[in-house]
Parts: structure tokens; sequence; C-alpha cells
């Protein structure tokens, strides 16, 4: 199984020390294709790179992965934009929500009727959360 | 000509009276499908009513646009969404970023290839930006 897993960068770093807690669990289902995501070094300016050359590629990922999973607190054009795409290419989407500060998720995220939204607070609830997305998706 | 306006709603209401400019000078061009968007009484609570309603409701308007113009100075979740849905069904997208605090666009709209970048600073310059793209899109 390939997971691509989306998280903010330049949007906003705060949560990069849960992408990490979620790419380690997620390592449990599968190849996590956006390993980098949940680097603690990678800072908001995002990577070095041609802008073009970090799409294409991300998006070359996103039609290999058999899943999109989303951490979708910190708002993200970058996440939003690969939402967009996975639904409307008929890839399981798995978004997971803290709320928090009393801020609700988009929409657009949360209306979307493609995507299957989880709320949490810490990262032990992922567990029943991901056995439950992942064990669907294998039966 | 139908234009969609995106811009944050839930990610943030600090450019509300930008999206105002932005859609009174829109209005030149064309019918705005999405004028609440620039509504100052609207807080970043969103409208309240069923997040499904809501996205269908806006997916419906920008299936109908002829061009999509995104204000992208706010990372957001549903602006993202946007983008990745019209730059999958070929609609032509314009998006707007006002460099600012060393925040560096999202790589995935930076780098999209099919959505036109526009930088500015004042609302004035919107002026020969929208005249450009719309003049392109008549021609």
């Amino acid at each position: 199984m390939k997971i691509y897993f989306a998280g903010s960068i330049r949007g906003g770093r705060e949560d990069a020390a849960r992408y990490f807690e979620i790419i380690e669990q997620l390592g449990e289902y599968g190849q996590i294709l956006t390993e980098h995501i949940g680097n603690p070094e990678l800072t908001g300016r995002g990577e070095i790179d041609d802008d073009k050359k970090i799409h294409d590629r991300d998006l070359a990922w996103l039609r290999q992965a058999d899943c999109l999973v989303a951490e979708v607190t910190t708002p993200s054009l970058g996440v939003g934009y690969e939402i967009g795409k996975a639904t409307e290419w008929g890839k399981p989407v798995l978004c997971l929500f803290r709320p928090d500060e009393g801020r609700a998720l988009s929409a657009m995220i949360a209306g979307c009727g493609k995507a299957v939204i989880k709320e949490y607070q810490r990262a032990e609830e992922l567990r029943a959360i991901f056995a439950d997305f992942f064990g669907r998706l294998i039966a």
C-alpha cells in the first residue's frame, strides 16, 4: 500500500511534530511517499527547489498513491489542492482534524462527501482511526 | 462571463476588506458567483449552514464559472481545494498573492503550471492584472 500523507509546509509548521507521529503510525500500513513532511528541519520556507519540480513530483506521487491521509488542522493551500485532486481521481481520502480554539474545518473539506473526516486530540486516538480506515480499504 | 472568486473564510478573515475590493473590480468583467466572500459580516466561523450544502453549492458554481480568481495570501484549505478542481476541469485560474512577512506561496500553487500567478501589494495594481487576464480570456 502506497500512502500519500499531506500536511502544511509553507502554510505553517506548528504541527510538524504531530505530522512526524502520524507518519510513524502510518508506516505500519504501507510506504509513505511524503515522509519529508514530518521532518522537523523542514521550515515554513519549504523545500528549496524549483516550485514546478516540487509540484510535479508531488502530483506524480499522489497519482501513484492508493490513498491520501491529510492532517487538516493548519489551513494550507497545498493540502486543499491535493484533496481536490485526490477526490476528483477517486482516491480514498482520510482527513484528520484537531478541533481547537473554536476554529471550524473548511466547509469545502467537511462537506466534501468523498473524504472521511475524523476529529482527534491525541496521537493515541489515531490508532483506532487508522485501523478502521485501512481495514475498510483492504477489505 | 461568470467569475468564481475564492478567498479564505474559515482559514481566517484578515483579508476580508481586500476581497471586497477585488470583487468590486471583478464586477467590471462579469457576474461574481461568490460575492458573499467579500461580506465584512461573514466571520471566520463561516456561513451557518450545512457543510455539505455549502460544498455542493460552491462546486456547482465553480462548474458553471468561466474562470476562477483566487486571493491566495491567507492559506486556506477551501481555496486550495477549488484551485485543484478548477485546474483539473480545465478552467482558467488567476491567483493573486501579496508577498508579506517572508511567507512564500505554496509550491503546489506556485508550481502548478495551469494557474496564472500574480504578485501585488495594492488594490490599484490589480486593474492592469485583470485587464491582461480577462483580455486574453476574451481574445
